[in-house]
């Protein structure tokens, strides 16, 4: 099946899902515009994605098991997969209301609609308890139930605490850049980014299938959470040194004020000079400073630094894919598909 | 034990549980601006309230055994207690946001910090995320482990309906009395306030103790959401015509457009003349509109409605209590001691 085969079969799982939540809310005998505000943005915000981390549980299950998924396995395996999605959608109503974003996904966010604003807060609240709603109504019987909450309570917490930490960390009204280092970078990847969009799709997976050793998931992590944060180190060289044609959108961590891998690697490296450039420049919402420091940038061969990182990480998730003993069910080829999707990719 | 000494004795098990929390938090190795940032929202956001939801968990387990907790019942029930008080916490500092709040209990709401803002948003969720780090830390080995998880996720989901209801009949900045019902009034009220603050104590002393039988379960259910509903209406009563010396803070309901039991009665019962003074004057920041409101209340003979309304609920919820089945552990004395909190309250 091609890839935007697979998307539209997903995507085809959704709306049951809806009406799953519909039927949920109905017992409550929920005013009708309640209800009608509660599905609208379920389809508003959950919708429109390139779902990545809802199509990995069912692509996990099926390398897993070494064969294509029964209907039921399926529609099971993306049920998790939209729950990752809904946890997402959770995180990024309410990240854009705190970034004061504008667009996501191509159109307004959702506290920007006219009539929604600071309501948006209590949409997300719904948007993560209909996680809960789903899990209760497709999962209560299977051996692994009180794993799944267990996983989405703790994922939760850990996206919550990478973003508290990006939150103080990198304001984007008062730019400080003695806040930031290597490790407060890596923290704020790995909690905010590498959990919940690379652990938890595979542990679902393997708690799905009853695989779920504390061995297996132990490996999941040792791998997954590196490749997260590679994956995340590789989109902040592009938002400074990939094509805006090809990403789709142009780099904006420089005037956000990001705490972004790059500017923690000039931080490493500045003389003085470039230092006292970089607090000047670093974070302003202004083109020309925006220059300074991708200037900077270029003096420090970041983008060397970038590859010749890009290699090492590689080449030791690459080393710890090799030495997966899949003795206790987990296949190589689940952490190989994801290697696959990320190495070189330009967008 | 006097009541100010039961809440002593309560308030001093909130430490240890920052302290789990803490400790949890620490296997992350997060940051130290991070960690102190959450104990600060931990401590500013869950103490200084009244804590009946919280004492009200151990009150209503040693009513339901007929004797004193032991010292390990005792910090388990108030340990339950301070779960719904974090559950209260994330509402609070979420529902200050939304309805731009200056105020809670005395101090500056947490988002109106001036470190805070919208990074109140997250630290919301980490109030959430905390009741369920601790139910794991102190209650995986309880038989009752999973109802107190899908408890906790039902009543949360049960509020943001409530929430997203009042929201969007209400809103502070545009005034349409014809969205208001008395329908909509009781949805607002029993799942906004009466599931999380009525219910959920003692259903959790119940599970506690595994005398959470389903018949058991309907009874509370029967008795304590009507009971939430009288509170509620009776809260909405004292807004308007009880004594601000007595209540400690002045009413805004009217000047604020919020959906009240009072309203609505005086919408029911206005001629054409009055509601077209309701319409022009009610939702409206200014005090003398909000004195022509309180004259069609009165014309309309609202405290005498109230009155008569409370005697009939109290008779019904009083005739419900003596009926209490107790053949399977439940007493009658849990739900005598709320009502006996709550009638004839003057603040």
């Amino acid at each position: 099946m091609s890839s935007q085969d697979a998307k539209k079969k997903f995507e085809a799982v959704f709306p049951s899902l809806v009406e799953d939540l519909k039927e949920n809310a109905k017992q409550y005998n929920l005013p009708a515009n309640a209800m009608k505000w509660y599905e609208d943005s379920l389809n508003y915000n959950t919708m429109g994605g390139k779902l990545n981390r809802g199509l990995s549980v069912p692509d996990s299950a099926s390398l897993l098991l070494e064969k294509p998924l029964t209907d039921s396995q399926y529609h099971a395996t993306a049920t998790l997969g939209w729950l990752t999605e809904l946890l997402q959608a959770f995180f990024l109503v309410s990240d854009d209301i705190m970034d004061s974003s504008i667009t996501r996904r191509g159109q307004p966010c959702w506290y920007k609609q006219p009539t929604v604003g600071m309501i948006a807060i209590n949409d997300a609240f719904m948007l993560e308890s209909s996680i809960y709603v789903l899990l209760k109504q497709h999962f209560k019987p299977h051996p692994s139930y009180v794993d799944f909450l267990e996983l989405f309570h703790t994922v939760t917490f850990q996206t919550e605490l990478g973003q508290l930490c990006d939150l103080i960390t990198a304001p984007e009204d008062h730019v400080d850049l003695s806040k930031f280092s290597i490790q407060k970078h890596s923290f704020i990847v790995i909690y905010k980014t590498a959990y919940y969009s690379f652990y938890l799709p595979v542990a679902l997976a393997l708690h799905y299938l009853e695989l779920a050793t504390p061995k297996n998931l132990q490996i999941c992590k040792d791998i997954l959470i590196p490749l997260g944060e590679y994956f995340q180190i590789q989109d902040d060289y592009l938002d400074c040194f990939g094509s805006p044609e090809t990403i789709g959108k142009i780099g904006t961590d420089i005037q956000d004020n990001k705490c972004s891998w790059l500017i923690n690697q000039a931080l490493q490296r500045a003389s003085p000079e470039q230092r006292k450039v970089l607090d000047e420049c670093y974070g302003r919402k202004d083109a020309k400073m925006e220059k300074e420091v991708k200037g900077v940038y270029e003096e420090l061969g970041l983008e060397k630094v970038y590859l010749e990182y890009e290699q090492k990480a590689v080449g030791e998730i690459r080393g710890m894919i090799e030495k997966v003993d899949e003795g206790e069910g987990l296949k190589k080829s689940v952490f190989e598909g994801f290697l696959g999707k990320i190495y070189k990719r330009t967008k």
